[in-house]
């Protein structure tokens, strides 16, 4: 079924198709058409849908949620977020699953309610204690709001983890096309859910491990189960990178600026090609260097002060020079104006012709 | 004035030497002695104590204390300082002075009581929102957990920015001798504060920028800010550099125990040598690339799954290659098992004579 | 049907019977069971059951959900209860039903779990602030523990209002048999409710009312509708009333002991009678005086230091002297020690035979 | 020293006459002068003001400070003092002194920041669970609120209990002239408290009970306190009862304008009298008997719909008719109103002239 939906609603769209029956938030600019939606849709299908006390509130309700076997989201913004990394922390330590949306607006503190890409460190690296990594899926576009939410559901049920939607105020506000199939959901059996049963009595869902010994095996099963995720759960897109010299790099509404860009400088000469990573954590460190190797330049185009450049970096190791094209404050940048610092920066190859 | 001190209380004699009169906070193993002692101590030279209801009212009050003017600490351990930031966003956007001691424990979640090095990322990456820095330094010894605390003052004060003191159960709960020496404090002017007098009442301390042009201009007066930290605030030791073919790479009390194993495998006839980051941010890129680059192999080993690994390859930017050695939940590496890695490891450099 | 049942869970039996979709509470002995029994029946009936982060969550979650028109319930037990006062208030303030029960422990402060009947006034006087009443009922047996659970929702909505079910450890913990009838629940229609859909869209719900001419017609009406309520909501019982010299009151589990002392004390030659309020309030002022007016002395029995003792003495006002035997801490008093307490104190009746 | 002050400072500055110093609130209309004063003048004297993060939390702080051995209290109006019910009852259970002013507003729920008398039951009757009583003084002028609150430090710490201040908008928003005199304070000893070294590290304050026998024993203690204290801490004010045939009751602002009601009618030829009870609780029941018995008729004027006159019926149990006006919703009662009301319900005692 084809629709025009704004990019908040299709994330409860897709979450609903993949079988999530529970949400836990508290409302918070630019993400609070999630809340709305979710209040509306879930109580139709036989869902839940609580405003807690707080994020710290929300986000322990998603822990008590997932820890009973239900597909479980919540949503908010940075403030919010920060409020919900001990929680994070601990449903990652007790192996639950649950799909966490950050619209990502302008910080940090109160800053502002317009798009950023500056929640990354918090989302990517873990902003809470200890040694546990998100999932993290940046969508681009409204169709892939609802798509990759769906997406979440799976990898958060596969790999008993949180899986977090890092987008920003733009994609989340923007209304576009939605093509919605029905799916046919499979959900996943949780024998290991507390599920208020005799079967499951047993269970013990927990992220306390007092011995020493037992907590190093503990985080040595969570280290191996992430660099096995790392090997399946990569996800980017390319374009025109078979013949780049220089490349570009950019996330979610970036990309789509950076789509624009890569077409202008071909104009002048410069083969640039693009690459977005669509998953942020597993990085796509592999496809990223071989599209980059061949390259002669890299450049990142980031709304933060330059976080996920950290990454790119960490991928090639040295091998290209990459350099940051940085906007924040809610501005996104324009396809123009990357296109005159992409032309600027790599003068020599457009001469070169 | 010489005294055996567990690290815990320096961290106190440290704060008030400094000038610190207030600290707000919660109780939590294993960082609850700063607390115990802050509670004992501050009210006898006039200062403030309060056990807030939670780590969300401590911070709070850290900003709010910190807004007027006073010199003002909080402390706790991963779970609290998880809860911590949002208002750690906040301070850093408000630009308030502010210390904060993360004695790290095993995670994650609630995990245990034993020492680990898990929260770098969390405190080093910044894990509340937006585009901010915490400066960070990473005491090794008693005396340093009041030297260094100190110094935090001061930073704290010279930058209008948090400073967290990132240590671990191990380094807070021992006891050595502290060398303490009366210091002439000489606080600051702080004419931005607002201390309920007349002169300041126009002051307006806030994080909040509506306007989009404003913020950006906002985060670009935070980041030059940080830029010009970087080159004066970085710290960090070396030992047995100079004709070192391997760099064993840690922090804390990690690199109490790379100091013997270095002496260990020289005996080996492996020339290694040790560089331990103080300021882990800023970290000390220049001077580890500069002790790096000497060498044929950098060995990191921390007490996490690899986080401060990730700095180090930043800084060497594939120039030597990099391995870790990690050991986690608890147990803290002895220095005949990395000088086993290491000789294992090196096994070439070392035949090779 | 009939069946063995707890009281504790026949609140919840017969909350469901009431048509009662929604419990949002937090766990404390010795409610706890409510809470038990409402996550294990309601989501099996597409209703809602909620652990809040504390009852002050929990209050203002029965706020919202009793705004948006759905029956809805809380439980806990002096503590949790002392801590929903403000929200209480709230609800009666807006004119919003909904059912609270509190199943009285030993007080005050922390006391023990034991049964005792000292929060009356807390509850039948209104522990908020402002002029407002709990509707209050007092059951005795499990039997009314589900039917005036049922009976508390008709009035809640009747008069949209709070109804409190005052009961204690004792009746909450026994089990008797219950004789549950299916009920055909026929739910008033509730226009002022805010749905969620366009017709309800201009609702408003509040108990603010800024301008004072405007509180104080709202407080009329308030005070209008409780006297309204007073002439129809009134319950109580008598046993043995006709011919008594002597009158025994209480309410609770205390009037099931007063019973055996009527009884045993008529042995004895003392005609006495019992005079059980159900409903605490509206209380029986009418009632109670016609029952007593005949009699020579009246005995007030309290599970507290004496509480409802002044509402008797206020019903009667002076026309029958008044005496209170008391028991606290969770002693409930037995058939024969307020037999002996009668007969001594009646002993000149006793004599006159 | 005379000096003109607003009602809510004089209390502060009573306080600290008192010896208090710690104060631990949240503003709230029309109380937060009381907060901002604290917060100016007792850290100038050493002391300790805390914005806790809400009434929660800071009476809970006002029980940590007074179990230490300080002079304590806080402030709040209706709705902050609700939420303050449970923390009363363990401050009142584990007998720790306080002092807690509760400027009234209208009610309930959010009502209006206009003055109101309705907290009566609240404060008086004892709002939290169990077995106590708070003593309740009500201040009619700004002398009062100083002097009142004075001696209500005194109270709690001679009964180990807490002391309300009850008044109004009107009381706390006044200008008056005060008459400060400098007290010596000679604060009691106070043994039981623990302090934090080694005399006291055996001291417990608690309010737990958890055998039955020994609460119904702490329940005994604590009634018998009670008593004693009814005896010897019963405040009023008599104008003009010596020959009185109508008795006028109304405490705090509404007893100024009763004193001119009073006055207005003896010229209509109507012998008025005012009885005025300055603590609520204890309610000065035998004086208001031996005032009211000589009378034919008692009118309670009430800024609420009737909380008060409960305790004067209780106090003459029939022996004179009742009357209430009733004023709400911020609405103050004119001398004129009154006195119309007065000489219609009288009428037989002027006309008999």
């Amino acid at each position: 079924m084809r629709q025009l939906c704004k990019g908040n609603v299709a994330v409860v769209k897709g979450a609903i198709q993949a079988g999530c029956r529970a949400f836990y938030g508290y409302p918070i600019t630019p993400a609070s058409e999630i809340a709305e939606a979710a209040a509306l849709y879930l109580p139709q299908i036989g869902g839940t849908f609580v405003q807690a006390e707080s994020e710290v509130a929300s986000i322990n309700m998603v822990y008590g949620a997932s820890a009973a076997g239900v597909r479980v989201m919540t949503a908010s913004s940075g403030p919010g977020v920060s409020l919900m990394q001990e929680g994070i922390s601990y449903i990652a330590g007790a192996e639950l699953p649950c799909v966490i949306v950050d619209v990502v607006r302008g910080g940090p503190g109160l800053g502002n309610i317009a798009p950023e890409q500056s929640d990354y460190f918090a989302m990517v690296k873990g902003g809470g204690h200890g040694n546990y990594r998100n999932f993290v899926l940046a969508p681009a576009s409204v169709q892939e709001m609802c798509d990759l939410t769906i997406r979440a559901f799976d990898i958060a049920d596969r790999y008993r983890n949180p899986v977090v939607i890092l987008t920003d105020g733009y994609v989340g506000q923007m209304m576009e096309t939605l093509e919605l199939e029905e799916r046919e959901v499979t959900l996943p059996e949780k024998p290991w859910a507390v599920k208020g049963n005799r079967e499951t009595r047993q269970n013990l869902v927990t992220s306390i491990h007092l011995e020493i010994d037992q907590l190093e095996a503990h985080n040595r099963h969570l280290e191996a189960k992430y660099q096995e995720a790392a090997k399946h759960e990569v996800l980017y897109e390319e374009y025109l990178t078979d013949d780049a010299e220089v490349l570009v790099v950019g996330y979610g509404i970036v990309s789509r600026v950076l789509r624009s860009t890569v077409e202008q400088v071909r104009k002048f000469g410069l083969r640039a090609g693009l690459f977005r990573p669509i998953s942020l954590w597993p990085f796509p460190t592999e496809a990223l260097l071989a599209a980059a190797e061949k390259c002669r330049k890299v450049l990142v185009v980031e709304m933060s002060t330059g976080q996920m450049v950290e990454d790119v970096r960490l991928s090639l190791n040295g091998v290209i020079p990459v350099e940051l094209y940085s906007r924040v404050g809610g501005n996104v940048p324009s396809a123009e104006e990357v296109r005159d610092k992409l032309l600027a920066s790599a003068a020599d190859l457009v001469v070169a012709r």
